[in-house]
Parts: structure tokens; C-alpha cells; sequence
């Protein structure tokens, strides 16, 4: 399976014209190696050559299992960038990959100054996108969890709670689901909280009429779920349920357009025009959706400025959203999967607005 | 405050010989500005330069007040790399702090082919390193918080329990006693898992003989604890606990020797020579520590490479280890505050090794 792996990536590398790339996102490296290492702030890299002679550029601090690619090993002290220098082909483009930092990635330019570093995540991630089999089952076995948990959820919710009290909740949800843990930090939004897309959860109390967002995913098998839903605490204010209506109708429409071959582009605009149409456009402040699997967000996004096409096996959010600030947000957060013919929604939980609490 | 910390940038920018840099750390961003924000993959910079005229890139979905700084925003769809290449001054070298990742460097370096790019973290960097008093305060209080956590760990620790259980039991405890959470995933090893410093906590059942090594820590108030004490379960091999007192003696002389001038080289050297007089300086696999602050580990350490002296109000940790693969390890780590005639052992837990459970 990783070779066939690294072999698409040697491809993609191929046709961007690099015969040797650095890739140094762990979550990468392990979905191409099965060789998963935290380094934190230390060096960890795998060097990719179009003639199979890879390296891996390993600190002795870290536990590795034998493996057939090369290792290269340094300790806290040895200069790793140098190593590096030398162990790559001096002259000739090479691909880096999107997360590099600048403290690697500077003094390595400055000791390679006939070698054109070029961004060439698009090599790996463009792989990383689009899941195989085994991929999908996870993805799939994840939503499903998260949908239990939004359930959970909503059950839970009672007026007068704090955000931090849901977003605890949350959490031991995941572990008892059987999770490695949540794949971000619950969002739980209460009323005008709920204006900041990314508002985190704090000691606010649910009041009745407050709108309540729940943006919330867990991680099981290395593989992340993603999802949100708003409701209402017990009663609910017309015109805010029509905006709830609106950016549902968005999430849907986005959602019925998806198959292969479509620019991801037009997603975005479908969920955008009809939100547009309803005179809330300067308040939908975000792209449509991110690519998600290892990690919540992939690279890749669902946006007015991705004109490439959506593949079979990718998996992304549609999750457009109105926020009116200081007042009131909304957001209806699905992941689908493209399939042959269309796609699937991984989620199933019920995305109307209700009053809950 | 944040007034006079930018100044100090300024001037350390100056003696780099620079007028321009890009600080991207959301951790330096916040304690430069106060405005923190986790902008996740999307951009976000703050731009110093020499004649005051600073600048932040912010996307349109982060929530920033108002701020004396110039703001300069954009959209999900908007080049946020060619509308930092307009604002910065061409043709001058051009400071980057250490985690700008490739995907915004590399472009805006082709943006900018007459302009050097430098790493310039240090000039950030060298300023947190040295803690003020209010954040003096907040690490000391953080490791009582964490010297409470152990003792707790310690009574509640039993054999038959498994790393997972006692992870999640320090959780609570840092949440309990006020903690925003823990600074990281807490390390809990028993027996040979303690031979990779950095394991992470499974279903291992502790059992009678077994060294237990816990590495933890908290967060408070935006800083970090972190500390480590290595235990027995209820028997101790003699050849061990030698072990442990070898790296008690270890982490103790080098703290005896901390206090502004010493070069951080001559911390690591006290330690490590004790334990390769022992024999066991092969089993030593790390530097003796690294800076702490705002998170767990900030940029500089205390290694062999690192002949940069040490200067009051900087923190950081000091824990030899010594690790014996397949069977079992040891570490015994303190945070210290150098203060203006040595240092103040922040940690008062007790480091002898002793039997529980």
C-alpha cells in the first residue's frame, strides 16, 4: 500500500518536473512510510528521489522500526540541516512540501544556493486527497460516531449550562466512543458567541432564544470526523430560524452538485449565490469547505478560488455559515465523499433547526 | 508593556542588521500585541519594521479588536502572499521567525527575488526567552499547580492500572486545580515503554517492579509547566534505582550550576559527564533541556550546541534521562528560573525515587 503510495507521488513529482522532494509533515510521512514520529520542534524529513534512493532523516531520540528506506540519523546536537545539505542533489530543483518551517527550510537554502527550492505539497496532498478504500471506512465509521455524539449533544444541552460544561461533555463523548479524542477543539457557540466562526468555548450560560452552534469532530484510527449544527435553546426567533432555513438550503444545494469532474469552485458558488440572493453575502465570511482525513483540515479547500475538480475518494466539509456580529451565528456543517457518480454525506444527523435545552 | 517588548525586537533586529521582519508565531503575535489569534493553515503575520510603521495580515475571519497597528486584511479567497510582498520594503533583507511555513515563504520569496529572506527568529525569540515578573509569577504558580499534580498521581497510581487511565486521571487534575488544560499530552510510561522518552501512554497494565515515569505538565494563564519524577511500583531492582540516583545527581548538579553568564553548554556538560563517567552515556539520548513559556517547548535549548549564556528571567528545564532499550528508563526534570545570583528550582517535588502504588 506505501509503495503504491510513494509511487503516485513520484508520479505527481514527475509531472511537476522534480526528481527529489522533502516531505516533512509527520501525518504524510506515516501515509507514505506507515513510520508515524512527533518530532515537535526537532527535524523529521523524508527525502524522496526519483531513482528510489530515499532517506529518512531521523533524530536518535526518535523510535523507529527498521525499514527498507534508507535511514539517516543525527542526535540533539549534530547540525541536522547540514546533514541534509548533504545527502541531497545539489543543482537540482527541489520539491518541498507545505509545512516546512522557515528554521529548516532558510538555512538549507542558504547552504544549497544552486538548488530552486519550490513548494511542491500539491505532490503529496493531491494524493493524500483522495482516499482509498480503507480510507473511506474509516471516514465513514467516524461520521458516524460523530453523528452519535451530536445526538448526545443535543440531548445534553439544557438552558442555563456554560459553553466549557458542553464542550466537557463533548469530550468524554469521544473517549467513550471509542475514540483516540476529539480531531479539534469543540466549538460550542452560545447566541452572539456564536457571530465568531471560531469562538472558543467559554463560561457563557445558554439562555433561552440564544442560538447554540456545535462544530464538533472526534479521531478514531488516525482518520478525522467533522461536523456542525445549529439549534435553539427552547424558543427560537423567526428571523433567525429563517436564516438557519437559508444556510441549510445552501449546505444542500453544494451538496447536490458534488460528483467528479466538478470544479470546486462551483460548490462554493452555489452555497454563496443563494445566500447572496437573500442579501447575507458580506455575512457568509468563509470558503465553503476544507479537505479533511488524517488531520481536520487538509490542504485543499472548497472556495471561489480553487477552480480544480473535485475526484473520486475526496472527502471535504460543506459548511456555509451567517454571522451577523454581535447578535447571532449559524452554520450547517456536513463532510461528504465523492463517489463514482456523486457523492455520499457521511453525515446523517438531522440538519433542520429545532429548539433543544 | 507589549510597547517596550517590541522595542526590544527592534533594537535586537537592529544589531542583526535588519529593518523589516515578518513574526508569524501566534504566541509571539499575542505577547508582542495582545491580540492572539489560531489562524490554523491560513495566514496571519505581524510585519516590524525599523521605522515603526508595523502591520498585521489578518484574514477576514479572525477576530481582532481594534489595534494602533495597521491592519491589512483579506479574504479566503485573496492572495494573501502577493498582499504581503506589496506591504514589505523590496530589495532590503527581509527577517523571518522560525515556524513560517513553506507554503507562504517559498511564494513570497519568487514574489520577491531581489529581497533576502533571513531567519531571524532569535530576535523574537532572545526577548520571551527572559521572562518579566508578572510572568515569572504565572510559571512559578503553574509549577505548584503541576508539584500538586504528581503528588496526586503518586497516591492514585495502582498496580493493574493501565498508562491510559493514570493520562486521563492527570487531566482531570489539571482542570480540577484551574488549568486551561495540560501544556501537553501527559507521558506516562511503565517499565520498558519508559526506555522511549517520548511514548505515549497505551493500555500497559503497571505491574509490581515496574518504573513508572510521569512527564507532565499544565497550562495557566497562557504558560507552562513541565516536570517529570520516575517511581517503582511497589519493588525496586537495586541496579535501577542506582539508575535513578545516577540522573537525580545528574539533574542536580547541573541545576547547582545555573545562574546568569554559564554558557547552557556547561549545564548539559555537568550533567552528561556524571553519566558517561557511570557508563551510561550512550543511554543519555537527549539534550539536557529546552526553553519553556508560553508553550511547552520555546526556541532555545540547553544541549552541547548551545554556548549562548544563560541570562536572568529565562526558564528552562533540566532533565537528564537515561534510557535502556526494552527495558526500562528513567528522568528526572525540574524547571528553573535563573534569577539574578542563580536560579530558583521552580519544581519542589520531591526527586528521590521511592515505591508506589
Amino acid at each position: 500500500m506505501q509503495t503504491e503510495r510513494i509511487a503516485r507521488v513520484l508520479r505527481a513529482m514527475e509531472q511537476a518536473g522534480l526528481r527529489q522532494m522533502i516531505v516533512s509533515d509527520p501525518q504524510s510521512i506515516d501515509y507514505l512510510t506507515g513510520v508515524y514520529v512527533e518530532p515537535f520542534e526537532r527535524l523529521f524529513a523524508l527525502y524522496l528521489s526519483a531513482d528510489g534512493a530515499h532517506k529518512f532523516f531521523l533524530n536518535k531520540l526518535y523510535t523507529v522500526p527498521k525499514t527498507s528506506i534508507e535511514q539517516v540519523w543525527f542526535t540533539d546536537t549534530d547540525d541536522a540541516v547540514a546533514l541534509v545539505a548533504e545527502h541531497v542533489r545539489g543543482g537540482e530543483p527541489l520539491g518541498i512540501d507545505k509545512n516546512w518551517p522557515a528554521r529548516f527550510l532558510l538555512p538549507l537554502m542558504e547552504r544549497l544556493p544552486g538548488t530552486p527550492c519550490r513548494l511542491a505539497s500539491a505532490c503529496v496532498d493531491g494524493v493524500r486527497a483522495c482516499k482509498d478504500a480503507a480510507e473511506q471506512e474509516l471516514m465513514r465509521e467516524n461520521s458516524r460516531i460523530n453523528d452519535e455524539v451530536m445526538r448526545r449533544a443535543a440531548a445534553f444541552v439544557r438552558e442555563g449550562m456554560t459553553e466549557r460544561e458542553v464542550a466537557a461533555y463533548l469530550l468524554e463523548q469521544y473517549r467513550a466512543l471509542g475514540c483516540e479524542g476529539p480531531s479539534f477543539d469543540p466549538i460550542v457557540s452560545f447566541g452572539a458567541n456564536a457571530a465568531d466562526p471560531h469562538h472558543m468555548p467559554d463560561d457563557t450560560r445558554l439562555r433561552a432564544g440564544d442560538c447554540i452552534v456545535l462544530d464538533i469532530g472526534g479521531k478514531k484510527g488516525g482518520y478525522c470526523s467533522d461536523m456542525t449544527r445549529t439549534y435553539f435553546c427552547r424558543t427560537a426567533d423567526a428571523r433567525y430560524t429563517a436564516l438557519h432555513d437559508l444556510v441549510r438550503r445552501a449546505n444542500e444545494a453544494a451538496e447536490a452538485l458534488v460528483r467528479p469532474g466538478v470544479p470546486l469552485c462551483e460548490l462554493d458558488r452555489a452555497a454563496r449565490e443563494l445566500i447572496a440572493a437573500a442579501g447575507y453575502g458580506a455575512y457568509f465570511t468563509h470558503r465553503l469547505g476544507h479537505f479533511i482525513g488524517r488531520t481536520e483540515h487538509e490542504q485543499g479547500d472548497v472556495s471561489s478560488a480553487n477552480t480544480a475538480p473535485a475526484q473520486e475518494g475526496m472527502v471535504f466539509s460543506i459548511e456555509p455559515g451567517i454571522y451577523l456580529p454581535g447578535e447571532f451565528g449559524v452554520r450547517v456543517e456536513d463532510l461528504v465523499l465523492v463517489t463514482a457518480t456523486g457523492c455520499e454525506v457521511l453525515n446523517k444527523a438531522d440538519k433542520h433547526w429545532r429548539c433543544i435545552g
